[in-house]
């Protein structure tokens, strides 16, 4: 063979150097700088070239493409969103993405984010409420104690200094599993017996159920006044978690309406329904929250642009840890014309 | 580590391991095998999920995801186009691509597709002209003669017989390495000093110049009655070959119309010029070539359809050649749910 050349070369995150990057960075430290660079990308929100996903539905699931730009860089992300998996014991969502130069449309690295988005997701919800939940808060529900549980309550902790975390899930034994990793965590775990028990006391309430259709998982006479909702598991056609009226009391966030009027919560309300735009307030565009009592509403479906900032952060990373290997991806012949000429030579090699 | 479970491996196609496997396939066997599992597709063109490519334009260059579905495959693929690459020495275009599982959304194979689109690009043109060229033909003009050109020549020999192709580029260095790379192919292979040299007795015209914007390749008397013309190089806003007054006396051929009225040679055209669908003619839907004098012209843009058949050959053919890797690209906790877990066991192991 030939001696491919660097062009050739794309360097590749594997989900083993994934966790040995969260590891050596350290997770919450890894979640609040995924967080600031999150922050850094909405607040130039208008440099993105944006587009809603690119889904392919079928029958039992979904997969999307989630490509943006900010001019120089680009990036997109493969993802699966499939509920019923789990029974055969598969992942409900995986995920891959590419950062890409915008000068040359040449990769410049291919990396896992089934753990990437895990953990973007969680930074985003965070980031949010640092702009959303009330002052001092420090008592957050999570209900859903799924694949995201855990990434939430640490977020939580490491970005938004809660100090609580309540859990509840309809399977116990996602609860139990949901403690058992949290031990250690210097947070109070408190498992609950019901969404009820859950939300007492909770400042933020944190919805991430994975695989219901229309469900309430919250109720209208569950959610006082004051409350910030972090609702992270309606995020497609057709699957949402509150009760309509607690959105018409709440004031809403998105992050980008013409996505999240399709994916998100208000796909259950008008489509003129008002929301505000997270960049919006984070470049003080718009107001977050402005009283005590008010309570507001993350209605979070993850935007391309957060999974971009997750990318960028793991390239800029790289060369410091080494955690990649190099992949053959790109043919680059010596004259880039002769493609056809690369492969004859192969052969002779 | 932990040990990566059969589903976390997704199996990877490097640039090295697709020359490999065109050695031992065959260049013109493969091509063949190409142009008919194409062509399987197209008879069963309703059957898939269409979309025109999501594009990402900046000045110098465009990146696209071209994605499609039959219900059981999904597939896409990333693909560049930057004419001003060749100055760098690097290619105009490169791709990779990927097939995956619908029912539960997990990839099957990630592929280089630098050198599997060039052979799909070239098998398609091959496969619109077995129908659509005049009968007998075996004299081809190659009007470019880049990174496709060699492609195309042997892709119309195996599949059309095509028994000479006469090349002309505006930069001879282009052409002396077109007739290097066919010396030994048993095409005759006749160097022109001019576009119209190169179309003389030639029943076919292939056009695949790459860097041209509006360009005029060919102009009306060029082009006499009875031939069949393959335009592949114009395939984006505001990149074209041929001049209008061709296209208007031409029947025009296209893969999917959305696309091709707003990327192919059709753009110079008004939005509801009649033009037959490559499918329709397969299928017995619309005529092919219907006389001898008639002008007929396959207005190439490539669709992702055919790079879906050209993965799922690839695919198909993985476990015979062995030629792959594996790549630890999926997160697979032993319990789904428990992804945060597989991370916190990673730091232990």
């Amino acid at each position: 063979m030939n001696t491919p050349s660097k062009h050739a070369y794309v360097p590749f995150v594997s989900v083993d150097n994934m966790m040995r990057l969260v590891h050596r960075i350290g997770i919450e430290r890894m979640l609040c700088d995924l967080a600031a660079e999150i922050e850094a990308d909405f607040l130039r929100w208008p440099d993105f070239d944006k587009t809603p996903r690119v889904a392919s539905h079928s029958d039992i699931g979904v997969i999307e493409l989630m490509p943006t730009s900010d001019g120089e860089t680009y990036g997109f992300k493969y993802v699966n969103g499939h509920p019923s998996n789990t029974k055969q014991g598969l992942q409900t969502v995986t995920a891959f993405g590419l950062l890409a130069d915008v000068a040359t449309g040449y990769p410049l690295m291919l990396s896992e984010m089934t753990i990437l988005t895990a953990l973007r997701t969680a930074a985003t919800s965070a980031m949010a409420a640092r702009w959303l939940a009330p002052e001092g808060a420090s008592v957050m529900a999570l209900i859903g104690n799924g694949a995201q549980a855990e990434f939430q309550a640490l977020a939580f902790k490491a970005v938004c200094g809660i100090k609580e975390v309540r859990l509840y899930d309809i399977d116990p034994a996602a609860t139990r599993k949901c403690v058992r990793n949290l031990a250690g965590s210097g947070l109070v775990v408190t498992p609950c017996r019901s969404a009820e028990e859950a939300i007492l006391n909770a400042q933020i309430i944190t919805t991430c159920t994975a695989d219901k259709q229309f469900a309430t998982i919250l109720t209208d006479n569950m959610v006082g006044s004051g409350v910030h909702i972090n609702a992270v598991g309606g995020d497609c056609p057709g699957k949402t978690e509150l009760h309509r009226d607690i959105l018409l009391r709440s004031s809403i966030f998105v992050e980008y309406p013409p996505q999240t009027r399709i994916e998100g919560e208000i796909q259950q309300l008008a489509s003129d329904h008002p929301v505000a735009e997270l960049w919006e307030v984070i470049t003080g565009r718009a107001a977050g929250r402005s009283s005590p009592t008010q309570t507001t509403l993350f209605d979070s479906v993850g935007f391309a642009v957060e999974d971009f900032s997750a990318l960028r952060y793991v390239h800029r990373r790289l060369k410091e840890f080494g955690l990649y290997q190099d992949l053959d991806m790109i043919a680059d012949p010596d004259d880039p014309r002769d493609l056809y000429g690369m492969i004859l030579r192969a052969a002779k090699g």
